[in-house]
């Protein structure tokens, strides 16, 4: 396993986290959960991330019993949760959201409590709240770190660009700490914001990302290829009542998704080229990135983990022209001017 | 016993100190330990130096054994650790070494169980770590003092000048608790650090010091200026397998060890004159800086800590003419000017 | 000619400059001077270097008149000078040296008047005051950078690291511009305190660096390598009073000039085999350090310059094989390690 | 002539002052102040002192007049004004006076005007003013000095040592530039402020001293040992209707005056033993106080000036068995413990 820092902070993540969205407490047992993040472990994985709002909370209760069993000494992991994006158990009332200073530490305790931890590692404020005043928010992660020693750090998921700096200028006018860490969606079909929004970010804030969804939802492992109108049955898509996967059902097959197909098709060629499959270099894609502090996988199975690790052997097979291919095919990121004469 | 100020601090520490490393929990077994540790103390031995990493550990662990048993007031004692370089139990893992936030939180934590101590009074960054900001050092050592109370001050150990530097002064930009001392490798085959590189942080910065290697793990006592080649069977350097000692031994009779030796058997005749013994002269050096707020002697034996102690009251033969001599044998350190004109 | 970034300011210097220093106002006349600003300026150098106490005060005269004459656009040229190192006019007074508030402020006054200009954009202490507050001097720059509009941005020359770190640090504590560059001297024979003492500087707080003295006063051009003894007549080193020459023209043909004539004879192998002359890669090596912003060269004649501008196009001549080469002959610095486990 | 730091600042000062008080434009003409001033540079000193309300305001005029015709460097010499203790021209109106910001810089104004300057080097606030708050006086010296320029540093005259501290702790907190030095009383007869009330000033806040009035009036030289009852015609006392020589002359003969002659008397004895006058054993044992920067002496003819700077010769006459009996005579100031057991 390969080891980076979390942006400018002195945390080391695996480059390949794994993460508990929709699968762990959700669509696959305890027993599969245990299975996995001790498979994860033994692969060199040491981030495990969750959020209060995965499966209604369910999430983290399945990955706090799971690290309680398999018995890790709690330095040697980093686990990661995120505070903000609708109530725990599915419930949403007036408080128990957003980022006030209320919910942030309630949020937090609830959490800690289903995980049966003491403390997180990192804690995300998951989503931007801007009805709270960004000073607010601040403050609180501040509290939760430095007074409750709740976490060990703080950062962002799913914000824009100008609010993660708003945040540092307020954490620095204040002599607080600031978020060191962004979770956003990024893979080889929507590299944008990552790549062109966030760009100054990194320097000048120090700021490291844990990227979610490498392969799209499964789109970028070419399963989807040739079924072009309706998920197959069994898929990820076919089935499952939750909010998201409604989202992505309801919009199979129609003008975006068949735009995505034709660029996974071609993302094929190259992958076949290379000689690994099609999943694999989209992983790589992503950990090629120097900016990328890990990748968060997810997985439902044992060996997809040592599936996703193979990844990591594969980055020396991205060489400068077969990036230069893969920019024709999605899309290359043109980066703002140093100046502008 | 003498009592000095620990540098701009409050707090005071014998000018002689017992430290932990390679005896403690180590080379001796925990008899020996407790022997020792009541012999400092009745010598008026107050400050006690051990570290996360000695002996994997095992040097916390049998010298908080020691001091449960003999029982001492703890308003008495003076307690360091340090954190950072190398796990406990000998174990390396991603983050269980460095000066993350992360891993100053746990190892302190860590060592206070080993200790079983609820605090020490001084904890120690053991080595800088360069791929930690800055900031976050500053704010994690402020976060075990201030909100967890796991310590009363905070130093470095073997840091640069520009480092400390640096950490003072974002201590003050932030308003944080700055690092009080410093625990550099000193002794009269080794002062360039501390005399010259460290010169303007005494006053400038209120720094103090703690010492270690007054003997240069036994060399200036003259034990091996008549074995040129090898290592005496039965000193240190022949046995162990400490990664430390292995280094000494393969540098042994090389010729950065044979300029020593040379310098060594110089200083003896200066002992002689003075009429003390060699160690006991090279220990009166250490201390007749007044920047070193204490020395840290090892013991492996009680009697050796009676011997040590004898070095205060020689602090007067080392007249100007005698600390000249010696200048002239070691080489004096050139201060930088105030003005160049 | 190449730009390059002062540190991390926003202003832009060409990455060889023109010093005053021993020539312009001293052993030059005003014909020379101008002719020499005049092809330097014509070669794209857009730095010009002085210090109140160059030839008395003489340096900054003749520069300031060369520029008047020349009728340039001040837009568009960077002009520095340094305070601190004796008083114009060689007269020393109590209080027209060093650091303290008065000599900076007065100082700069009167090397304005001599140079005929509102203000410099960089203004330099030359050489550390250590009888004065830091934050005295971090005061005094800002006031005249602030208050008096006399200079754009302020830096270093011949400071220690653990000095430039105090006042950074002391700027940032109080909401004050800290000091953007340090001018030391650094060439083939000299690169200890650039790449080891300072290493931590650059990235830490952008700092940049102003070199001088690229060729060690000629010696690095081999024009000494034949007259092991004495320099040869009509050589810099034969004539002249200044305090400098002396000093070197004393030390000619002693110990620590022998090894380094050893060293430029090694190197001139090495440029011989790249073909280029000794001197141009002296030059050429200073430039590969992505630290430099500039280096400073001097000139008696306009020719020397258009010789000195040769250097830029041998960057990448000076391959990594050939500047292992050089570091065979020189000595590599040995980095600080980021973490020691 | 000796020059020191004025406290922990830049400036240096010699360590015999000239002061303006009673004299120059008062009680002599502009004649012998030119003269008077001559004398005291060609003996070195640099350092002149004045007051606003010296002679409502004349003493100002007199000196800046002398200056001009001089025609020194102004980089070359200390000048010092005080502002607050009553209005220049004698006239007390509402708001000319203390030190409230308005007075601060009106009165500097006038000062500047008076003295035909640019700016003093350092601005005394003459006399605590406690119905102005003191952050409305740390701020207003801090305008004159950053703002306006009209100062290089300032200083407090008469305060008590809270003021002191207080003045000092307020810049801290708000950044700003805090007093460096404080000019009081002080000579043998009045040494319990400067010795004992004073003592943590000095290396805690970095406190400078310019003392007056070294001979107390004169009371020193021993001219009126010989007068009990009244004094000696023609004698400072006898003649001029200053407020503060009313004073004197109302008190002399009485108990403190007597009480003070019989130590004078006293003191003569040792002066003999030592083989030097009276008055100069009274300025050199000011001078051997290491917190004193300067001593200001006045003067009404040139002589005066040139017997003071003998002085500066005597100060390895005042053994530390000579400083002794002085104490036995008038008494030694008793040092506050460091801790109290």
């Amino acid at each position: 396993m390969v080891y980076r820092r979390l942006g400018n902070s002195g945390l080391h993540v695996s480059a390949l986290g794994l993460g508990g969205w929709l699968t762990f407490g959700g669509q696959v047992g305890n027993d599969i959960t245990l299975a996995c993040l001790k498979q994860a472990y033994d692969c060199g994985i040491n981030f495990f991330d969750t959020a209060e709002n995965y499966t209604g909370g369910q999430s983290e209760v399945a990955m706090g019993l799971a690290i309680k069993k398999l018995g890790w000494n709690r330095n040697d992991i980093v686990i990661s949760t995120k505070i903000n994006w609708g109530g725990a158990n599915g419930e949403v009332l007036v408080n128990n959201h957003g980022l006030s200073r209320k919910h942030i530490i309630e949020g937090l305790r609830a959490s800690l409590k289903r995980l049966d931890l003491a403390y997180v590692d990192i804690v995300y404020a998951h989503r931007p709240d801007r009805l709270t005043p960004m000073e607010e928010v601040v403050r609180a992660f501040n509290h939760v770190i430095e007074i409750k020693g709740w976490a060990m750090y703080w950062g962002t998921s799913e914000w824009s660009a100008d609010e993660i700096a708003e945040a540092c200028g307020i954490a620095k006018q204040l002599g607080l700490i600031a978020p060191v860490v962004e979770q956003p969606f990024y893979n080889l079909l929507h590299r944008k914001k990552v790549e062109g929004e966030f760009q100054r970010l990194y320097s000048r804030f120090g700021l490291g990302l844990t990227t979610y969804s490498p392969l799209k939802f499964g789109l970028l492992s070419g399963k989807y290829n040739d079924s072009p109108d309706a998920p197959p049955p069994g898929s990820r898509f076919a089935k499952g009542d939750d909010k998201f996967i409604s989202y992505m059902r309801d919009n199979y097959g129609k003008k975006g998704w068949q735009e995505d197909i034709e660029k996974v098709r071609k993302i094929k060629v190259i992958a076949d080229k290379v000689g690994i499959p099609q999943s694999e270099l989209a992983l790589a894609w992503c950990l090629k990135n120097p900016n990328v502090s890990s990748v968060i996988t997810g997985a439902s199975r044992p060996e997809q983990i040592v599936e996703n690790v193979k990844a990591l052997k594969s980055l020396d097979k991205l060489t400068p022209e077969i990036m230069a291919e893969i920019d024709d095919v999605v899309g290359a990121v043109e980066l703002d001017p140093a100046r502008q004469d």
